[in-house]
């Protein structure tokens, strides 16, 4: 990405092993994330331009001489951040936190390096052609950002949910209410064949309005005093102004949209009415663990998110359309 | 109050019932809070002023057609909210956003009517020459602030914790903490007398140092991180920046002083980190239930936060030494 809208497909040197750590994966699929809307809206332009992607799926193509859990012809998941899994973070579950990790910025590729290669991929027991590939990539970010965002909130089957944006993450935020056991979710948005995917992913119900009207709205469907979880999937600031208006007293807001903002209204009113603000980024192994059964036994299908494919040479393209809101999510097979 | 640094102590009519939910209290003992001193900088003048204070014991002189859990003659502890105790909001232990109910502010007096009173107070079986009544009356705010702090941080035996501010709650929320068994508390404060206190309490360590300063010593004492829970006792906003400071990833940040400000940094700094804010008004009337037997058993002596004791007369020297830091708190006896 050399700036706002300018994205280029290049030859780079080819991906190496540079720490005995590491494994080379081959990418088999990668995607555009909404997040990665928000440089390609704001980034400033650069003569050198900057390597995109965090999501990927694909095979081990080699390994450093510390690599143990992986070898040469697995098929494996990385979320979109590596991490040592044994630090005292990554012992808690906080595997974004991980003292020797970071966030994967080159999946839009043919090949990737991967730090930390033994904590970072889980394996998973499927072939370059399986059906379940674009489920299993949502496990490397929107699936697991969703469920985190319903985790943190403490979704579970007596809070009712309110869900911000009809993104990927938003769709898949309310498939992981429904797992969690929400009988009340509640999806604000207005692009219609998003919202119905919503409604198959367990929505009960749809508010297309947005801003003040769309709070009383979510206010009128819910006696007056909004939901006990607001999950935000955007990132801007008028989707967590609309979270605090939807909000019940006692609630709790988790954003997973990375936050666009620096400053934001959570002074009085956060507190006065006891609402709790959570979340952040949700590439935390555990998740992964706990959601792959469900993916490859078929009791969800969030792949459905995906609705064009292209090849590398079409991740520019691929951007244009998930900006413009004619493709939700762009699936990339290089 | 009538403007900044203006209390005076005046006749006004008589409290009557006014409902028939109401009741009638003679106050035995209220005090000055420290939230009272943010009104006492800032209000701006009026000539009608306004009557203050929220915190209070007493004895029932007098109650309603409706009123039937408490019955004149009774000793009750009142907390800052008053509440029905019924309606959906307190059915789920969220007193503070009850449905029927709102905020005492003219308990600085010989007797406060008292709405919903038989939601609201809760009896005590005690005389009005009791030893126990300091402590019975930070029941009515500040030991269940600081209290509401540790439990929606979730403090207990695996969290540690930094409470900011040597205030009353400050102080209380170190008790708290204490009490939910947390090993290593941290205490933010520069008032030794205060600071020794909070080591009374339970408090393993002092901090002195405020701002960026602070934060390095907090983090030099807990290898680098921060500690998991910061209970925020202050609320001005560099109080929280500070707590933004020393909170460890993944950990929680628990408001309980009133926020002086509305917009505050709580986008990015928070999300990065995964950072949970939470906190709000503490009074909730399950915690005076589960608070009580502890103070009347002699378990925790919360009262010693007291100071200083006035009459009504003694109001305005009050604020004035509070504010002055002469007093830690001012226990006021009609």
């Amino acid at each position: 990405m050399y700036g706002p809208g300018d994205v280029r497909v290049e030859t780079v040197p080819d991906a190496t092993l540079q720490q005995p750590t590491d494994a080379l994966v081959r990418v088999v699929r990668t995607c555009v994330c909404g997040s990665d809307l928000h440089p390609y809206h704001s980034r400033p332009a650069s003569a050198e331009g900057s390597p995109m992607g965090h999501e990927f799926i694909g095979v081990v193509e080699e390994t450093g001489a510390e690599v143990g859990n992986v070898r040469p012809g697995d098929f494996v998941i990385a979320p979109f951040a590596f991490f040592d899994n044994t630090c005292e973070f990554c012992g808690e579950g906080l595997t974004t936190s991980c003292l020797h990790g970071g966030f994967f910025s080159t999946a839009q590729a043919e090949a990737v390096r991967v730090p930390q290669a033994d904590g970072t991929l889980v394996t998973a027991p499927v072939g370059e052609d399986s059906a379940l590939l674009p489920s299993l990539l949502t496990l490397s970010d929107v699936l697991i950002t969703g469920h985190h965002a319903a985790v943190t909130a403490g979704v579970g089957p007596r809070t009712s949910v309110t869900v911000i944006g009809d993104g990927a993450v938003g769709l898949l935020a309310v498939l992981a209410a429904k797992r969690l056991g929400a009988e009340r979710i509640l999806l604000m948005g207005r692009h219609k064949t998003r919202t119905d995917l919503g409604l198959e992913f367990g929505a009960t119900d749809v508010v297309a309005e947005r801003g003040d009207e769309g709070i009383a709205t979510v206010r009128d469907l819910t006696g007056g005093h909004g939901t006990h979880t607001v999950l935000e999937c955007v990132g801007h600031l008028p989707a967590y102004e609309q979270a605090l208006g939807v909000v019940r007293a006692g609630g709790v807001i988790s954003r997973v949209g990375v936050p666009q903002y620096d400053e934001a209204p959570a002074g009085r009113d956060l507190f006065g009415r006891n609402i709790t603000l959570t979340g952040g980024p949700g590439a935390q192994r555990p998740y992964i663990e706990e959601l792959l059964p469900d993916v490859l036994e078929g009791r969800i299908e969030p792949g459905k998110v995906f609705d064009r494919t292209v090849g590398l040479d079409g991740v520019p393209e691929g951007y244009r359309a998930m900006d413009a809101r004619e493709a939700l999510k762009v699936l990339v097979q290089p």
